[in-house]
């Protein structure tokens, strides 16, 4: 009997260290993809979310981890590109009134451009990535009419489309779900959160007043999982 | 009498060195834009044109320039990011038939994403791009269309335009222009095309064989105009 090697669709998958890229990333992979990672070292705080990144994209078989390097603190504009205070100790509906300082101007716009040219090279169609607006920081640039905008454009922006009639997807499985699910998802599929990295700072221990560790936490408790990197 | 300081408007510019760029950055100068002027390092083959993008600059007067650095080379997948040979010795309209494989994958939407995160830095609302769909190699990512998809995108995916409001504009003032016609537009606002260079080789002189030496070539005829870089 001969069997047939049918090869696997690619994905870029954006990873950021964080639990919402290990979990979008870890769906895509029980899709079928074969995941072709991306992290980025922007000139953020601390770089240990791109020690858990490359942990993470390990954990998951990445055919592939490219870190791109630029230096967004070349022009600054956001506290997590400047020295500006993280805003600590806020609810969930703090956040979502309004768009804090650490969002960093245009970053996903940026982040997914490398990924679509990342994504027409090695033939993939697919661009993953952990955006979700329903427990985030309110940052406009992790909506799904976003997303879709970013999508059309990035359908007219290639020699793949143009020509090859290649059609580019941004997916993000996340989108919709709250913290708590996705923490259950991605246990489902054997995410290992003790691998990822929340914190906007970069501490030996996560603070636990940042928005970041603040939806994390209360995911992991909503979820009625212990948060492995507490305790 | 009371004299009024009106302050300019400002407004990103990306300049390549090349003649387009060059020439559009000097029109938004005349339509009374400050300019903030942005150039990419991104392993291409030559570091001559950012050395002309940095003398464009000066001669222009802009406020501040910029240069984001990162390496294409990563994935490669053009002539200008791989060791790959540059197509020599074509006419225009092989030019167009097709996506010549000095197409960079995503280039432009690279550069504009990082433009778009400048403008909202430094509070621009016009992005300046020398793109032209008329005298041009069949890049996708100078096309009017794409254009419009980008600047859609643009307008979901920043704080600027969520919270404050702020519309952000891709202006592209050559995109229907001939290459003469940008030319003599660019000699009316005065642009000193000795200190642009367009050669896709990185040579003492231009080859006069490549896409962009062509085409440059063509264009400085039709004016009726002596090309500074020649004799």
């Amino acid at each position: 009997m001969q069997t047939k090697q049918v090869e696997k669709p690619k994905a870029v998958v954006l990873l950021s260290g964080g639990v919402d890229s290990a979990t979008a990333a870890a769906i895509a992979k029980s899709e079928g993809y074969e995941l072709y990672a991306i992290s980025f070292s922007y000139g953020q705080r601390h770089s240990k979310e791109l020690e858990c990144a490359r942990r993470v994209g390990e954990a998951l078989g990445v055919a592939r981890h490219v870190i791109m390097a630029f230096d967004l603190r070349t022009w600054g504009g956001s506290a997590l590109t400047e020295d500006l205070e993280i805003p600590l100790d806020r609810d969930k509906s703090d956040m979502q009134a309004d768009v804090p300082i650490t969002y960093v101007p245009a970053r996903n716009t940026i982040f997914l451009s490398f990924a679509l040219g990342y994504a027409e090279v090695i033939g993939a169609e697919t661009i993953v990535i952990g955006a979700n607006q329903i427990d985030f920081s309110g940052y406009p640039d992790c909506r799904e009419e976003y997303l879709k905008a970013f999508e059309r454009m990035a359908n007219l922006a290639t020699k793949a489309a143009k020509v090859d009639g290649r059609r580019f997807r941004i997916h993000a499985p996340l989108l919709h779900l709250t913290k708590a699910e996705i923490i259950k998802r991605g246990m489902e599929h054997g995410v290992d959160y003790s691998l990822t990295w929340s914190c906007y700072q970069g501490g030996e221990t996560p603070c636990g007043r940042c928005d970041s560790c603040i939806l994390r936490a209360e995911g992991f408790r909503e979820a009625g999982i212990p948060d492995p990197l507490e305790g």
